[in-house]
């Protein structure tokens, strides 16, 4: 803690109507602008949840600072022209400004065809009793979009309770937890999870309860580097794959689930969100003529590149084995068999996911300030 | 069915390699391309589901048809060059052609202020027995984004027999059902729900168990109206708000929500789809010096116009009133009041909310038909 406090000692405080300077004891510097100090005066910020009080609409457009003093102890005092003064804490101000991107999510690596004992693997034990496991387990499964557990006990329902560890739980028209039907002598091609769902469930968990005879191999595609690949190699396809909307879709006696979505999907910064491919549930396409033609063409790239072997993680599930699988990029399947297995399987949103990293992180750190003292 | 069938009466057909042109009694005509009838061949899908049992790189990438035939009777029977023979019902060969949009949901239309009277209101014995009644209501909300029921028993989760109805009930933090704060002395702006949650969920149940005093009004303003008035009047602080992504975050001691978006958000074509905005979760702007400005006055110009007052809709929920609100589009909160009221909450998402007005809509269609026999 007292290397932190030194950091976050303040040598100069500059103060102009509509910004204040600080200079920070190691000679680095932040700046920061009135009414986003106004915005975010912590008096207006409950307690327990940071949540705003206030509404942009509740403050003067254009507050006018007055002054700006390095105290008490550990703080930053402002005053403002309408006679209002704010305090703020240093650690904080210098949190903001060393990293705006608050809570950020492991960074979403590519991979290719490796063998699987190169991703995360945790015991069942192991990872409900040890934080730091999880922690270390959560941030991989993130980072990569497949990570694996050993010694599940094999009882029915069992995948709820990893399911529960790790976030919400997604109910559909299957309930909580889903049987995978067990006859597996039919190879079925890699797909994500239920993109005719709207919103598409953000991780899969499988759970394998029994596995006889020769059991089927279980197959994983990372869809985040095809979509990579396209946009490198061949940019108007990616751009039609990411631009053309088509319609997936599931229907049965008791529900008719559509959604219409592009296969690609892009963030606002045209960073890889999300692959929705399901040979199973695309519909007819809604195109005609020239477009059809051109579609066409780009999804066969999409699906024969999805399809190649030096992409494929295989490996065969055993009995009391988990995988889980973030279904915004990463595709499964399995291939041909003639013993039988029994699956399960759950859903998971990706909020809840990221939070109990989060959570773990942030109790972790707690921890080790604490012993620092 | 007579009439139907007319229409579906064929003739002409004509043939070449890469299409098929099917001539309609009424005139009209199809063309259907040659990939387009080998990928949707009904051998390969599931009779049950609809679910396509090939994938598109099993099928020839030029499958070159020989001849085209309108038999059996109601069906196009087509031969390939490479032996192979594909038959289509004309009525499913019809309705593909006329509508390219299969489940369609209802067009949403934006509002502006006006008596809640003018929304769907219907009475939960009513709603409940009559699936018509109920087709229509989920039809409004999809098109207004808002409906009420009266009448629904003021029983502790009775939220939730609606909320089945409907469709999946996202669990959260909150549990499936959650209570709303009852002191409502303080007003609370409008805002969307939840917008730190990935996904965010779909549509809000609140059902009104009681209100004494001067209860407080709940209002409710329509965000998608607001960014297509931003669209017409200011397209660049419309883009700036669909580019512009900010953190929205929620924290405690059990978790950690944090989502990061921009606070409008476009479909492929550039639909609006989407309003993130609470003033309680935007955590403090990631962003600096002139962006940060720019951003600042565009996020005031949105905050004002979803503030004024002839956008709200204005109502005093009475125990026993339920409102369903669409959380992508509609804002809602309260007013000041010296009462106290107690409300409970549920989400659902937005796949199965349209599923059960396309099963609706299917059983009335189906229940027609056989009228007409």
């Amino acid at each position: 803690m007292i290397a932190k406090e030194d950091d976050l000692e303040v040598t100069a405080v500059e103060c102009t109507p509509g910004e204040v300077t600080l200079t920070w004891h190691d000679s680095f510097y932040s700046v920061y602008s009135a009414l986003w100090l106004r915005d975010n005066d912590p008096v207006h910020r409950d307690a327990r949840t940071g949540q705003r009080l206030i509404s942009l609409v509740d403050l003067p457009q254009q507050p006018r600072l007055r002054a700006a003093e390095p105290q008490p102890p550990g703080h930053l005092t402002v005053s403002w022209e309408d006679g209002k003064t704010s305090v703020f804490a240093l650690s904080w101000l210098r949190a903001y400004d060393r990293s705006l991107r608050i809570g950020s999510r492991p960074t979403r690596m590519p991979w290719m065809g490796q063998p699987a004992t190169a991703f995360a693997r945790c015991d069942y034990a192991e990872w409900m009793e040890n934080p730091a496991s999880r922690e270390d387990w959560l941030y991989y499964a993130g980072r990569d979009g497949l990570a694996f557990l050993g010694n599940v006990s094999v009882e029915n329902r069992a995948v709820m309770r990893v399911a529960e560890r790790i976030g919400f739980i997604r109910e559909t028209n299957h309930g909580g937890v889903f049987d995978v039907p067990s006859v597996t002598d039919r190879a079925l091609p890699v797909r994500t999870g239920d993109p005719y769902r709207d919103p598409v469930p953000g991780f899969q968990l499988l759970h394998c309860l029994s596995a006889s005879g020769e059991g089927s191999e279980s197959i994983f595609v990372d869809g985040m580097a095809v979509a990579e690949r396209l946009r490198a190699h061949d940019i108007d396809v990616f751009n039609l794959l990411c631009q053309t909307p088509i319609l997936f879709r599931f229907q049965d006696a008791e529900v008719d689930l559509v959604a219409e979505r592009a296969m690609l999907e892009l963030d606002t910064q045209g960073q890889f969100r999300t692959i929705y491919y399901n040979d199973r549930s695309i519909a007819p396409l809604p195109l005609k003529g020239p477009r059809l033609k051109k579609f066409y063409a780009a999804y066969g790239q999409l699906a024969r590149l999805l399809h190649e072997t030096e992409r494929s993680v295989v490996c065969r599930l055993q009995p009391g084995d988990l995988v889980l699988i973030d279904n915004t990029r990463v595709l499964h399947g399995h291939g041909a068999s003639t013993g039988v297995r029994h699956l399960q399987g759950c859903y998971v949103d990706a909020d809840g996911l990221y939070s109990s990293l989060a959570v773990l992180s942030r109790s972790r750190r707690s921890r080790h300030d604490g012993h620092a003292h």
